[in-house]
């Protein structure tokens, strides 16, 4: 058994990438927790090193596949943006560098060189101009892995919610909803949660439609595709109960009903996980994200995320909270300790 | 000018209205401040008597339709259920109860002997069977009234949402998203943030498609529909904003940048609200529906309701909580205060 370190990249080189994972790194060491694992950074040298003079902070950037403890970040170099690109805005250079660290990683991932991948934002419109046509980086690192059954999971603290459906008009949502791929979600929830040591995980799957349709009032697919399946689940020994109304299935989540839910689309499931997981800075009023890990399930190795973008807004101002990315690093520890030896803990190797 | 009082219509027979809205006139009583304003309320004498003994209130029952003080609950007797009726049961006999109080409460709020409505939950099954066959309350009212455009708007605190669609099919909700539904939507939202007092409110219009289709990729009909129409506004004066992605629109109306949301569907608009209004009891770990206020815009009245539903599971047992109903009762003030003299203060007629 080694133990193998953690993978993170480095995201836009415009956005607030390099500073929340500096932060991070920074913040984790200084607590002397959570950092149970070794950590090696895929992008740009010249982008860490920028960062931390701006961020003032005690980051040794080196080149090494040798994880090292702060100051010092070992970075695995994947190309250095050409010229000068100004922070925080859409640039297809920038779009190439994020590109090109994220291929490296998924490469060692797959090589099992590394135990898990953390992402930092990255920008579709970037990617897309740098001739990367994904409609997002899940969607990507798909791609990248040859994989195709794969979905999206958010958390904060005890809320977990997979995704059936995410970057899709609402209008084709229903079409999602079939009990081959609503069968795909609930397993790869179900292994999550083992994954995460919870035994005899209890899941809830959300209604397509208000109320459940109500008795077929308002739409079908919930009686017909949902509950059928459901009851499979409920028949074979799993804990698994729905559909339930969407508005009221994550409050019960949160009281502690059930470990996850399976939500039916995008806003169905960022809404209830962002309320949990988002402040208001009381000084400018402004909400902030400060937690919550977005999770994709189903690739051939772990890979969690921050929940928020690039942040172009304040990219390079030094504000930046790395909260979301230390939780990203949490969660990855955690889904890929059983793999990894049995706690997770050691040093790399 | 008159200061007619506010007529609180008393729900289902088996469910907790009577219970809520005698905890609430004693809770209101008590705490001297909110109740600016005479109460009817429009009911069985025998089910509200029978709530007082249970809860062991002091409420007196009178019929009366002159408002009186506490311990005195004046009451518009409008019919008595046969026989009885167990607690947290559907049944036909309860459902035309529910239906008979409605019906004279719409019809003293249109003659203009009340200055708005509240009403406690019903059950729309027991509707049904009792042979009123409505989608829900809301319909009930409209129909009862001879309304069509109407939208329902959620609130809990400073966060407001009202809703292009609400009981319909997922599938159906894209149909829903025209330019005239969304400007009546609209023109409901800001007139109710007027008569909330709020100058030059600010609304935000949720986009239909995940991060508003992020440019088409995922549904054109935020571009093609809702952009153009806000557009108009903004150019008209008003300071409508979108389409904004539903994950992150609400957050910011929370911290203050918009005074109310149109939320385009049902789940999209009540998991915001319900994840603000709603708190877990410690003890039981049960989530609990404390507060929040359902405000149907668009009838010739001011009606306003709690956030939940008949509480079939706990009606009769004493526990449930009248926030909502304070809040709902305190929200239909606000209301109707420019509509029945400028702060709604002042003794009934």
């Amino acid at each position: 058994m080694t133990n193998r370190p953690i993978g993170i990249t480095a995201g836009d080189p415009t956005g607030v990438g390099a500073e929340i994972i500096l932060k991070a790194l920074e913040q984790i060491s200084a607590r002397r927790r959570g950092l149970c694992t070794g950590i090696l950074v895929y992008g740009s040298l010249r982008v860490l090193r920028e960062a931390t003079e701006r961020d003032g902070l005690d980051a040794q950037i080196v080149e090494s596949d040798n994880p090292s403890d702060w100051p010092r970040v070992s970075v695995i170099a994947t190309g250095e943006p050409v010229g000068a690109i100004p922070m925080g805005r859409v640039a297809a250079e920038a779009g190439r560098v994020a590109f090109s660290a994220i291929a490296r990683a998924v490469r060692h991932a797959m090589e099992r060189r590394t135990r898990a991948i953390v992402t930092a934002p990255i920008s579709k419109e970037a990617l897309n101009l740098a001739g990367h046509r994904f409609s997002g980086h899940t969607e990507l690192l798909a791609n990248l892995s040859g994989t195709r059954d794969i979905c999206m999971m958010l958390a904060h603290e005890n809320l977990r919610v997979s995704h059936l459906s995410t970057h899709t008009a609402l209008a084709d949502v229903p079409k999602h909803l079939t009990k081959e791929r609503l069968g795909c979600v609930i397993d790869l929830t179900l292994d999550a949660l083992g994954q995460l040591g919870i035994d005899e995980p209890k899941v809830a799957v959300a209604a397509l439609n208000p109320h459940a349709g109500e008795g077929g009032l308002f739409g079908s697919e919930d009686q017909e595709i949902s509950a059928p399946l459901v009851e499979r689940y409920r028949n074979r020994g799993f804990r698994v109960s729905g559909p339930i109304s969407g508005d009221t299935v994550f409050l019960r989540a949160v009281s502690g009903e059930f470990d996850a839910v399976v939500a039916m689309f995008h806003d169905q499931g960022h809404i209830p996980v962002k309320f949990l997981g988002f402040r208001i800075d009381p000084e400018s009023g402004r909400w902030l994200g400060i937690s919550g890990v977005n999770v994709t399930l189903g690739l051939p190795f772990v890979r969690t995320s921050v929940d928020h973008g690039t942040a172009f807004d304040i990219a390079g101002t030094g504000v930046a909270s790395a909260q979301s990315m230390i939780d990203a690093i949490d969660f990855a520890i955690r889904l890929s300790s059983r793999d990894n030896g049995q706690n997770g803990s050691g040093q790399p190797e």
